[in-house]
């Protein structure tokens, strides 16, 4: 397809599209001439891509910049490029180097313990969070929170589709946080109010 | 406690609890003299409250005040106040009036469908973000994630606190969802490196 198509199809701008090309975001289409270039669904994908880093997931041109790099060029170690894309979306925890919260609770739910991840600080900066304001998390909560995640987790790469490519793999776990994270908050939200309603019909009935 | 005291405990500045005291967010202490008040547990708890909103939650003041007023005024329609409570948490989905998507899967889910539920709107533009990206949602993950969440509500609603008051219970339900769900959001992410690394371990082996 030519580039007013790919902006058509896209919903990106053409200012905006020539700026992903002049940056090395989007890979350049095949020369059809001397002003033309010819567009695929890869192109596409990718705009679809740096649309949901940016839009939903409210990321800077800087760190959509390294997960593509780490989507076009994944290396050898796809468990380090996988975490090192995933690490690239929000939250920010700060490094603070222990994590004794993080630790107790993955201890207690027999996970490894890697102060290099950065959902350890991001469970750590939570749990502090939530003692800090009263709302303690006890070891039942923590053996049901974890019992339940590991389930949803198993369910996600039970899932995963059939990638032949480190690169499709990659883009996947990024897209698989960054859009799903906010429909599994919304589905518990909806699921409180259900099981409350049920809840009262059944006391009133 | 002395004002002097409250600062300490709290962590909360001087003139941030004098003007939390203004602005009517914290009720006055029990005077003690011309220019002394006597202040208590529930101040302390007060400023964790209105700490966790703002710092942990990132809600601007104008919320802030929204949820503590509800929290010291909850009403006579307690699902009303606890559904009030929680959409002036983020994320700010903007209404549209239709949603094509939730309605699906909520019914798909057996679910009450009530567009006036923000959390409907959260929904449906996270599913609408997911499918602009490609990466859509079929009919078993929806079952998946939804009976996953489910679960999780359940527990939250069989382990809510004894609040013999209405306040509480407010209070309650706006932590829970502001503090909890970035653990629950840390523990997937790290549920996943977790199975991801014991099925190469197995695949080694």
């Amino acid at each position: 397809m030519r580039i007013s198509q790919l902006v058509e199809e896209s919903g990106v701008s053409l200012p905006t599209v020539k700026f992903y090309l002049r940056e090395g975001l989007l890979p350049s289409g095949a020369s059809t001439g001397a002003r033309s270039a010819e567009y695929g669904e890869r192109h596409l994908r990718r705009l679809r891509v740096i649309k949901a880093l940016t839009d939903v997931a409210g990321l800077p041109l800087a760190r959509v910049k390294v997960i593509i790099g780490l989507i076009d060029r994944p290396g050898d170690d796809l468990m380090a490029t996988l975490g090192a894309a995933i690490a690239a979306l929000p939250p920010d925890p700060s490094p603070t180097g222990d994590y004794p919260r993080a630790r107790a609770v993955l201890t207690r739910l027999g996970q490894v313990y890697d102060p290099d991840y950065p959902a350890v600080a991001q469970l750590e900066q939570s749990l502090l969070a939530a003692a800090q304001a009263g709302l303690g998390i006890d070891d039942d909560r923590i053996d049901a929170y974890g019992r339940i995640m590991r389930q949803l987790a198993e369910f996600d790469l039970d899932h995963l589709p059939l990638a032949r490519e480190r690169s499709a793999a990659v883009e996947h776990a990024v897209l698989g946080t960054a859009l799903y994270e906010p429909v599994l908050l919304a589905l518990r939200r909806l699921a409180h109010q259900q099981i409350a309603m049920e809840r009262l019909d059944a006391a009133d009935g």
